[in-house]
């Protein structure tokens, strides 16, 4: 049997002739918009590494070869692996081998693990990623990146507007006679934590809602009960968590003090993970199009490692919706909560 | 920023040198034991490479630079990420980076997986393998391979042993009044599920129990629900199932049909997997010690980078246990459920 190797990418022969990808693209595709010297520069790189035209578009649609790596924040997170699925599934139609690699919550494993990636993968799809977009451009100038949920100029990234959904969220609230919602922060590093935040507070005080916000906590189940500790200090109607993993820690922490939900307190988390459904209660829950993300996420990064500028809008359409399960329910039980919450400040909640 | 170069390993050396690299590892430790052509041959080789000795121990516990991978029959399996977690928890420890691949329930695929990943990782973890032990043994002479979960005669095999928790679970079932048992099938191709079916047969009828087997379905809360319809053709008093995948799906399955658990019917899983805990009703499970299993993987992996033999028992003391969660109850309930079973041939159960 032959060892397969890693294929020639545009990204070589581009470093190897000293020009960008895309003069690397128009030297083969488009011969008169380059410069002579340059189209033989890289033509002789391109025979050197033994680069064909053909080579970029076979890691693509038809039959590849390549390897894609799809780094994320915690594998152990059930959310990603439905999204794990969707992208490794676009992939896979492809020909395109997916690699998983997790960095543990981490900036600095997050770094590391992007430049080690460098001779295995010919391009990565980044989700929940906590580096600098300094340094997230850093590592777009060597590879094809693909940015999930959140932001970076000059970058390709894939933003679900999860904005459509905390609206629905506050309208569900609201409606239910909730008055005081507590959003449960996630990691600092988290572009999304902040959104969240923003959406929240822009939108709350429109509705006549006090909001407060506590954290950050790490975005698991052990922080979620840490957070249900701060949340008896000054106990909202609501809570919103920055995703389901800190919902069914809050839920569990709160349960411990005999503070049940939705009787006493409605959660709702952001993700609709594997087990939202049979918790117990059923997890209300703001949820993006997983299997359409995934899928885009991997067409754009098939788009950049053919040599192609990052769209515009990737994203466009993806927008996260409000799932209603049973750890939301009407206000008005909430007082009855006093021996539960017996000495905790029921009407000091900050503005 | 230099681009980190995939380390020369032990294996590259011995292909180079055309030796074992069983003699590669003896040439540089303990010349005396090869002829001095071998350790010439190996010297040169290891010379024209840029291999040094020093080289494979730094994949390992101190700072190395390697990548492991680590393959699963299906990466939205829950069970797997706390296994990768503790896997790749003792490698990066070592300053070794793991990769996961997901073989989707493809013995196809995971061959393809196996021969892509050659030029990729220095040795690979393969769990809920679906492939033939010759295929296994095809790989294993190419690199470094740990085999989890299935033995494969020749290679490096972690398989907890399942059966204590098995017995454990069969005689907590006759406690609580069961004679009656269904064991539900998983993977045909899955060595385990053979394992469990004989354990339940052979201890079974020494416990005076009626136990019948039906499958295969997919791992999967889908097959499960499929396993259910079979179940209410032939109602057992308990139903022991492949994963816990399968428990969950057969749950909602029978709950669908008006059949209660474990009211009408006890359901035991396999695996402690990410809600069993929280599932309604919690699931009774049998799980082995995941987080010493990934230790012990990851530990017999980096012995074959360094060149040594496989282990006798690697798996040695890694026992699974039974763990009683809610999804388990006296068997007399189940001569109340006439009216939901009306029709199905209660005492027609198969010997």
């Amino acid at each position: 049997m032959v060892s397969p190797r890693r294929p020639v990418t545009i990204y070589d022969v581009a470093d190897a002739a000293g020009v960008a990808t895309s003069t690397v693209s128009r030297a083969f595709s488009r011969p008169g918009r380059v410069s002579a010297e340059t189209a033989a520069r890289v033509r002789a790189a391109a025979a050197e590494l033994g680069y064909r035209t053909e080579a970029a578009h076979r890691a693509m649609p038809s039959g590849g070869t390549g390897t894609i790596a799809v780094v994320v924040s915690n594998i152990a997170n059930p959310y990603y692996f439905r999204l794990i699925e969707s992208i490794q599934s676009a992939a896979q139609a492809a020909g395109v081998t997916t690699a998983v690699f997790d960095a543990q919550e981490s900036g600095e494993i997050e770094r590391d693990l992007l430049n080690r990636l460098l001779p295995i993968a010919d391009g990565v799809v980044v989700s929940g990623s906590r580096i600098s977009d300094r340094a997230m451009r850093t590592v777009a100038e060597k590879m094809p990146v693909v940015v999930l949920n959140r932001p970076v100029q000059g970058l390709s990234c894939l933003v679900p507007d999860i904005s459509v959904g905390v609206r629905a969220t506050l309208a569900h609230l609201r409606q239910l006679g909730h008055r005081m919602i507590t959003y449960v922060g996630g990691p600092a590093a988290a572009w999304s934590d902040g959104h969240r935040w923003r959406t929240i507070l822009d939108n709350g005080s429109r509705l006549g809602m006090k909001v407060n916000r506590i954290g950050p906590y790490p975005p698991t189940i052990a922080g979620g009960r840490s957070a249900a500790r701060k949340i008896l200090h000054y106990p909202p109607t609501a809570v919103l968590t920055f995703n389901d993993l800190l919902a069914m820690g809050v839920i569990r922490g709160l349960d411990a003090a005999g503070v049940g939900v939705p009787g006493d307190i409605s959660v709702v988390g952001v993700g609709d993970i594997f087990g939202a459904d049979f918790h117990a209660p059923p997890l209300t829950t703001v949820a993006a199009p997983l299997r359409a993300v995934g899928a885009a996420a991997f067409a754009e990064l098939s788009r950049l490692m053919r040599g192609a500028p990052p769209s515009r809008n990737a994203a466009f359409g993806l927008e996260a919706q409000l799932i209603i399960r049973g750890s939301t329910g009407p206000s008005g039980a909430h007082r009855r909560t006093g021996d539960a919450l017996a000495g905790t400040p029921l009407c000091k909640f900050p503005a």
